[in-house]
């Protein structure tokens, strides 16, 4: 392992809340920061406290009492505003007024920005940087100081891109930070533009690039194999139009592959589930085709990865999935052979013999239902279910009748959702009925009525997602969805899946799944 | 521009559907094979016609009736079994069968691989890839070969690495593609073992390879950089566990970045519409942050930016987002000032001065709805209505007084949905009953049918999309959902959105928000 530090510092809470359909509420900011202190980062930027955004204000605050093992609070802001002196700009006072260790602030060094946003002289600019972190720095703070559009500015007015480090430098900016603000830059010019830069930088510099080009992750490799000893980004990428540079595949690549010791061992085990953390918390579905944390990252389809990753696994995984607290996952699709269902199977507990006529039943099953739209890969509990009843003609614990389900809306907004189910529990006929938040709610609650009296173990489980997905998007509201609930009991986690062109059916095959499968797990158990 | 070309080349329909969730029927895979040639891609990797894989020989076989303007078709397989003759083989055999000009076949590289997998000798191992590659070269094909796990064979043993592509050379194999199957491999690294590897070839050569260190783009673009000629990729990069390079960010960089003339102006055009009807033929959501061509690729939710973005749009855009066919955006969030609203508010031809107090009221209201987890980014329809309804009083075309809707599920999975309805349009009450396909169908025509009576423009109108997303996914069926909906007329488009913790009532808020803009819509323009 290399001894020379690289620093991670992110700014999910600031850079990565400008994403499309990304906000973070003032608690979901605090909680994130401790996440994010917990895993090592070195910098957290927590936000632009500002007085028109007073979350941001507000958050400082009161992440003064957050116990940080580790993390420095960096508060974000800009350079003065024209023909106004530092001391009295509103925005450096601000700044200042976060109490953070560290404080981040952006310049221009474009100079087409610099003439066409700012409309100030090229001059003005170099002394509203100079003037804008001596101010800080003369409060004491460790100052960030942020080029922006540092690359464009660098391929349209080379000296004058420089030019504007240097006056950050002169004023005693500790870090000097290049930035692909409109994240188009390719990685041999972030290459040939450090060759020429960094030597007359004499200073600590990083890297602060963005998505737009596909290309955030392999800048800021290539940077830090430059001597960038600070590396921006956010978790999952999150961002502005294409996001920032990704947290989640910058961290293990530098660890795992270029030896940079920036996390521990045990910290980089906590990657999958910090990103899933700060999914949930943004409210959008997890990518999961993310490089190191998604979900497929180590999921094999293809018959003959299989085969070979039984054989090897560095056969077809490029590190251990462990390593970033992943794991390896093999997928039952419609490429699936018979060798994956008798895999499968093993793992369920039943072991089918090489030419074991239900190993094809099961199959031909599966082929059947991902024909109409069902999809497993997400829902392991359903298909173990599957497995089964058609292996060994598993009766189920419970058998449906007939449901019913009411939604009625009255003038004023008020809502009833009722749901009244007949099912056949061990050969009694219960009949319930409950009220929901929702239709599904209220079905959920009258089959947990009817079942739960006989199988008390009921008690715990509780749902803990709830998906839905057309599949044929064209059909619109005719069209058949595929509703995906992930249940809990508190200690396993289990995923079903129902689909139907009735979004109430496809979440009552789901539920039913859902307890099923709760059924059989405490029946293996004893 | 330069002009030596560089050829493009497709695997969607192989390596792609190899991605978790993707599947794609023959009639998908017939049709995108049409727009991929229509896009200007130059090789069409359309699957692997084994015995076994029942759908990919019939792809083959109705291909061949498919009037291709430009690319070629090309199948793909494997080098010879084992102590097998080539000419025996029934892969080979198979591949020769599948009539296309081209076929490509992979071969091991990796010594790891040749010894823990395919378990033969070395040297065996170079037989097979010669006397597969002569076979088929004797068949009259334009024979590419993959070397598979290149750039890890080469880590491993570079001089066996190199001497498997030398044997595919010296049996007449017109492409030799270098490929990163694993995915790990990092950009320096592309760039060290081409500079290596390439002098010793003398033969054209390619790049393929896989997103599992999130440099899959980029790995490509240095290697054409570094004097590929083909290059190989998927559409949104969809392929096994994080999928493969993305040929929508590499032609992009390609042709607009490094002047390579791969495909016209005009196909670069039709690249994000290629995008959207992919993710469609897979069912998979649309990546919104996508480089290029994502919805939230030039979408500008920052204040900074958009102020900038309006004075000159090189600000904060790397390319014109008309050269890949997509859009610029201003994305209307709690992050919007007034700024914003006032920008929004003239484009639906309301004019609102500096210090009009609506502006105000239309942003508090704004802000109100998004912290009850309503989004207006993806449903502009909607927040258009809200500037009406807010700005001046907008009286909605019709008022809802009820509705109720029922599900019924009886014993053999029959299933009932029904919807009444009691609206006011223009006075009078109307009550109306219909059945549909599910709950949401059957309010869907409950409506048109209490409305469309007073409005016959909206019989052209029907739902092109239909979304849910649980807002706060810990609450599971309790929770809220936001349902997103889009609508057409056959000329526009537009989207609606409505959240409850009521799924029936979300969807209910979108409908109606449908119907009332299109009827808006058709009153502007009288």
């Amino acid at each position: 392992m290399k001894t020379h530090a690289v620093t991670l510092y992110d700014t999910t809470l600031r850079d990565g809340a400008q994403g499309e359909g990304v906000t973070f509420s003032m608690e979901d900011m605090l909680v994130l920061a401790k996440r994010l202190d917990q895993i090592g980062i070195h910098y957290i930027e927590g936000g632009w406290p500002m007085p028109t955004r007073a979350k941001d204000v507000e958050f400082f605050r009161e992440a003064r009492k957050l116990k940080l093992g580790h993390a420095k609070l960096v508060a974000f802001g800009s350079t003065r505003r024209a023909r106004v002196a530092a001391a009295e700009d509103e925005g450096l006072k601000a700044l200042l007024a976060a109490h953070t260790p560290a404080v981040a602030i952006f310049g221009k060094s474009w100079d087409l920005h610099v003439r066409d946003v700012l409309r100030v002289s090229l001059e003005e600019n170099l002394e509203m940087i100079r003037d804008s972190v001596h101010v800080l720095k003369k409060a004491g703070r460790e100052v960030v100081y942020d080029a922006e559009h540092f690359f464009d500015g660098f391929k349209g007015n080379s000296e004058y891109a420089v030019s504007t480090l240097l006056a950050a430098r002169e004023a005693g900016a500790d870090w000097l930070i290049l930035c692909d603000t409109n994240g188009g830059v390719l990685p041999h010019e972030v290459r040939e533009i450090l060759e020429a830069v960094t030597p007359r930088l004499a200073a600590p510099f990083g890297i602060h690039v963005h998505n737009d080009g596909e290309c955030g992750v392999a800048n800021s490799v290539t940077a830090v194999r430059m001597g960038a000893r600070q590396v921006h980004g956010t978790i999952n990428g999150y961002g502005e139009r294409c996001g920032n540079a990704n947290l989640c595949s910058i961290i293990p690549n530098l660890k795992l592959k270029l030896g940079f010791d920036c996390v521990t061992d045990a910290q980089l085990k906590q990657l999958r589930r910090l990103s899933l953390f700060v999914s949930e918390l943004a409210t959008k579905p997890p990518r999961d085709e993310m490089a190191y944390v998604g979900a497929s990252a180590f999921a094999h389809k293809a018959g003959v990865h299989i085969h070979a990753v039984e054989r090897n696994p560095k056969a077809y995984e490029h590190v251990d999935p462990e390593a970033v607290g992943n794991r390896r996952r093999i997928l039952v699709s419609d490429m699936s052979g018979l060798a994956t269902v008798r895999w499968k199977a093993e793992g369920y507990g039943l072991k089918l013999d090489k030419d074991d006529e239900r190993s094809r039943k099961i199959l031909a099953e599966l082929k059947r239902l991902e024909a109409e739209g069902w999809q497993f890969e997400g829902a392991e509990a359903s298909f173990e279910l599957l497995v089964h009843r058609v292996a060994h003609d598993h009766r189920p614990p419970f058998e449906l009748i007939d449901y019913r389900v009411a939604v009625q809306r009255r003038g004023a907004g008020e809502m009833v959702s009722e749901a009244t189910l007949k099912v056949r529990v061990d050969g009694t006929e219960e009949h319930t009925v409950a009220e929901g938040d929702g239709p599904v709610n209220a079905l959920d609650k009258a089959l947990r009525k009817a079942v739960g009296r006989f199988y008390p173990a009921l008690a715990d489980v509780h749902l803990s997602d709830y998906r839905v997905r057309v599949v044929n998007p064209q059909a619109a509201t005719a069209a058949r969805v595929r509703v995906q609930i992930e249940s809990t009991d508190g200690t396993d986690v289990w995923s079903t899946v129902g689909v139907s062109s009735n979004i109430i059916e496809a979440s009552w095959l789901a539920l039913a799944d859902s307890v099923a499968f709760k059924l059989l797990r405490g029946r293996r158990k004893k």
